[in-house]
């Protein structure tokens, strides 16, 4: 292969020919990478990062998750979730309220109107997924999520 | 539940009942942290960071990539390649070299020493992965294999 003026052109899949290209992990990477993309795009007009929805999506459900239990399920720092759960709270999408079960604990509820931009964030993210793994059948994504769920489910957590 | 102390304690796995919790972007982020992690404690000993694996690993398959290649094989900025071949550089892991086919381009080719870092590198990987991913069997795995590469293989480059 070469380019209109001569300068001869690498194919640009034959790093793939590498043993990291077989790789699981540097399968995973790559798609989680894609992933990511495409909900940052998908999310970008609804002014949300990927974390800010993620943490949002499950406040939304309605599961009163502590700090702790978010930054566990969503393997980040701590802190990390202080910052996202500060940004949301400044924007009333959703509020921090003292556990009826430990009042030394606070839970994380959603307002109406983080409810209403999570389901509007979530049209939208939804279509973009489609859109990434629509190139697969549905017999394959669904193995491909329980194999996932083996991987990095509940038990793992 | 309850602690010793009489303290109500939740159910660690509860969000997973959130609609996050069976999302294929979620789930892949969540494999893809668990084997990130296991893959940096592997490489600690050898004194590698998982990019600069990445980078070693396929320089030592000897496919005299450029850096633009790296850089858009490993989805990282060019820049941050530029750094990742200084530091393995610095360490005589690896060296540019004027790529015969267009002199005005470098591309990075491993030393003796850097093949076999990556080779003693490779081999505790492997172990680890063999830990993360062996608790699905080899039939799902080589599903896993075949359905990442189809969302995030060559034809998404």
């Amino acid at each position: 292969m070469s380019t209109a003026d001569g300068t001869p052109q690498r194919d640009p899949a034959r790093l793939w020919e590498s043993r990291v290209g077989t790789d699981l992990s540097f399968l995973l990477a790559r798609a989680n990478a894609l992933s990511l993309a495409a909900a940052h795009d998908a999310l970008a007009p609804h002014g949300l990062k990927v974390r800010q929805f993620s943490v949002l999506a499950i406040v939304a459900d309605g599961l009163r998750p502590t700090q702790r239990e978010l930054a566990e399920f969503l393997r980040l720092d701590p802190s990390q979730v202080v910052t996202l759960v500060d940004q949301l709270q400044s924007r009333d999408l959703l509020r921090r309220e003292p556990d009826p079960t430990d009042r030394r604990n606070n839970v994380v509820v959603a307002t109406p109107a983080g409810i209403s931009l999570h389901d509007a964030a979530r049209a939208d993210v939804t279509l973009a997924e489609q859109a990434l793994f629509g190139v697969v059948d549905p017999r394959q994504l669904r193995d491909l999520r329980m194999t996932l769920h083996s991987l990095a489910g509940p038990a793992t957590a």
